[in-house]
């Protein structure tokens, strides 16, 4: 039975594609985003396999610093350059279909948390500039874990601050990475694949899919009941 | 005392500029190499983070799949695309500064393993082709240590492969993270910084730093003979 879902943040329920803008506004290139940003999943990931954890704004802004230095034309020094995308990360919007997914959830009666590798802080003001900051029970951030998910250490994490068995949790996420790191600890999976983007054929597939937040919650909802009917 | 050099192989040997041809061959934007190689590190650092492990290759190919799926106009179908990059990888030449760096350490009495998150016979072909190889002892691959670098098994492997303690083994790599790993577990690191790019402040400093292999050698070596001129 499915009693608790736990939320990623970046790029599951925010939406990035603004912060291209923090990157031409300076004189770098938009597409130096996906690079900045898998740079500092790796670099994150890289501490994590080690036993290690820094915030995501420090490994950010260090993976930043790297990648500017070597823009030609950039109109301002590289770290206010850098202060100009992470504050870019502060300001961000909710995807259109996150309100409308956290309802279906609520309506469920299926409670919400968010997991994130960003900060608490982030977390809650995204959320509450939505204003569905009163759908999601509790925001959680890695920070107090000590590993950055997929650790395993940061989904038993969650898994303990709610009081609910790593069998009744259901991750949900846009990164192919967290959800099979929520797998390998008994986790349900839903990806949202807003884009249509293939499956990768290393990771294990998720338990449902969907393009939106909503259908990934219903299709969830639906897959638990069908479970407690048998239960 | 030095006794044993450890080398990464891509991109601390090889050259992967040439790849970005393989990409604007097939119509895709050659700035794509830099997010695939990001986002294949994060993949595979993800899995080392859930204690798992898959080739470089299968990495590579999900990543760069996922990627080239949504570039438009791309003149070949995103499988021969992916084929070709892959093909490419297996073509690379080393820098021009590697020569010259692996015979300082033969002329020091240094031993001189590789160890790759890439294949073997990668490994094999790229220093073969330089005429390089009776310059390296041997070729390790983290596929025989179950764990990606920077994860601490696949730098414990190398150590136990050559029989030499991690306290006289020296891990030298152009990736900050390789070598964050690698002092983790008590080895020596040498940054070969080709680039001129700031230390990422949350990695550990590596022991000595300089622009070329060579460079590394000789400071590794000048290093070492100090603190064995006091033992």
């Amino acid at each position: 039975m499915l009693e608790l879902v736990v939320l990623d943040v970046n790029e599951t329920l925010s939406d990035l594609e603004p912060l291209r803008a923090c990157f031409t506004d300076v004189g770098a290139p938009a597409h130096l985003l996906d690079t900045w940003f898998a740079g500092t999943l790796r670099d994150g990931f890289a501490l994590a396999a080690g036993g290690a954890s820094r915030p995501f704004s420090d490994v950010g802004a260090a993976v930043l610093t790297g990648l500017l230095r070597h823009v030609d034309g950039l109109t301002v020094p590289v770290d206010e350059a850098v202060g100009g995308v992470l504050d870019g990360i502060k300001a961000l919007d909710v995807h259109a279909d996150v309100p409308d997914g956290l309802r279906a959830f609520s309506d469920a009666g299926v409670r919400v948390v968010t997991l994130t590798n960003g900060s608490l802080a982030q977390s809650e003001q995204l959320l509450e500039r939505a204003g569905v900051a009163d759908l999601v029970e509790r925001r959680l951030s890695v920070d107090d874990a000590g590993r950055w998910k997929p650790h395993p250490d940061a989904y038993r994490y969650a898994s303990e601050q709610c009081s609910v068995p790593l069998e009744r949790c259901a991750m949900v996420a846009v990164h192919p990475w967290d959800l099979h790191g929520a797998a390998g600890v008994g986790m349900t999976t839903g990806w949202i694949d807003r884009r249509g983007t293939p499956w990768p054929a290393i990771f294990e597939q998720p338990s449902v899919t969907g393009p939106t937040l909503a259908d990934v919650a219903h299709a969830l909802i639906r897959s638990s009941s069908a479970i407690g009917g048998h239960g």
